[in-house]
C-alpha cells in the first residue's frame, strides 16, 4: 500500500483526536467533525479512510474505537519501537519528558551526549550514555529510531555512527540537512524554517489584505 | 505570487546552507550540489528557482550572495518580526535558546507562562510574563507571531487570547490541532506526528526489503 506522506501525517493525527474522544466516552464520530477539529474539509477525511481501505460509515458517524484499531494496525509496527535521543539540551530533554507516558508505540529508551554533567544521569527515567558506547547501547536496547537534537555543528560527524549502528529511522532536528543511503529513512525538521514558513505566509496575507 | 508551501520550506533551507557556504568563502554553487546536500534531485532546485524568478544561473553555477538575497527578498519581512513563546518548559526554552544570534529576521522577544517560577524571570535575555498580561505584553512588544509550547490541555483555552491580541501567525506545538479564524496563520507542527511517520515509513521500508 503506498499512501501519501500528508496521509500519514493526517491518519496520526485523525488518531491522537479519535483517542482523545474516546476518553471522553465518544463513541461515534461524523466525517465533518473530524474534519472541523482538524480544519480541513469532510472530503479530505473521507479520501484518506479510503485509501487505507476504512469504509465503515454509519448513520451515526464513524465507530470511534473501530477506526482508532483500524488506523493503528496501518500506522504502528507490531512490537513496541525503542527509540535514543542523541542530544540532551533543552530539546532533547523535552522530547523525552513528552513521549514518557504517553502509551504510544514509540518509547525513548536511551539517550546519548557527551557532556560529562549529563553523562550517566537520567531525564525521567531514560539514561544517558556517552556517544562512544552509541553502537553497543543501540544493539543492547534493540533501538530502531533516533531523534538528533545535537548543536547543529555535530550532525555531520553522527552519519556514520547511525549508519554503523544499524539504525532504520532518523528524526533530525538539527539545521543541517542530512543523507542517508537507501533503507535509512530520514526525516529533517528544522525548526528555523517551520518560523520562516508561518512568518512568509503570515507576511502573504497582510499583502493580500486578509 | 503563489508558492507552494513545500516550497516556501525548500527555500527556507537553502538559504541556511547558502548562508553556510557563503560563512566558508564559496562564492559559486551547482544547482547538482545543492540538491545532493538536501537530498533532492537538480530538477527539484532549478524548478523551485525558477518559481521565484531567479534564473541566473551560470557556468559557475549559482552566486551565493546575489541567490540568498534573492531568497531572502521573498521569505523575509522589510522589518524584523517579532515572535512570542507561550511556555516555558523544556521545548519553550529549547526554541527561546535556540533563536538567540542566529542573525534571523524573527526574533524571540517575550516568553508567557503560569508558573511562579517562571514569571519574572529570563532565558537567554527573553523576559517571561504572566499569561494575564498577554494582551498588553503583545501590544507593547509589537508581536505578530507566537509559539505555542504549552501543556496541551491549555492549548484550546489560548485561542481567545491570541485573537484578541491581534497575533497573527501560530507555530502550535501541542498535541491539540488549532482552528483559526481567516487572516490568522495556524501551522500544527505536533511532534507525535513527525516520530508515527518516521515509524510508519520504516515499518514499511522493512516490509519492502529495503
Amino acid at each position: 500500500m503506498n499512501i501519501p506522506e500528508k496521509t500519514i501525517e493526517r491518519l496520526s493525527e485523525y488518531r491522537r483526536t479519535l483517542l482523545s474522544c474516546h476518553e471522553k466516552g465518544i463513541t461515534h464520530i461524523f466525517s465533518h467533525v473530524l474534519a472541523a477539529i482538524h480544519g480541513i474539509t469532510a472530503v479530505q477525511v473521507r479520501r484518506d479512510l479510503m485509501l487505507i481501505g476504512f469504509s465503515s460509515d454509519t448513520k451515526k458517524g464513524y465507530d470511534v474505537k473501530v477506526l482508532i484499531d483500524f488506523i493503528s494496525s496501518i500506522l504502528d509496527s507490531e512490537e513496541p519501537v525503542n527509540v535514543a535521543v542523541i542530544g540532551m539540551g533543552h530539546l532533547g530533554q523535552a522530547v523525552t519528558k513528552y513521549f514518557n507516558g504517553k502509551g504510544l508505540k514509540l518509547r525513548i529508551t536511551a539517550a546519548f551526549d557527551i557532556d560529562p554533567d549529563k553523562v550517566g544521569h537520567e531525564v525521567d527515567g531514560v539514561p544517558c550514555y556517552h556517544m562512544d558506547h552509541f553502537e553497543e547501547i543501540v544493539e543492547e536496547h534493540d533501538i530502531h529510531i533516533v531523534v538528533l537534537s545535537s548543536p547543529s555543528k555535530a550532525a555531520p560527524g553522527l552519519v556514520i555512527p547511525i549508519i554503523n549502528a544499524g539504525i532504520k529511522g532518523v528524526l533530525n532536528f538539527t539545521s543541517r540537512p542530512l543523507n542517508f543511503p537507501p533503507g535509512i529513512v530520514v526525516e529533517n525538521y528544522d525548526i528555523t524554517t517551520l518560523f520562516e514558513k508561518v512568518s512568509y505566509l503570515v507576511k502573504q496575507n497582510e499583502e493580500s489584505g486578509a
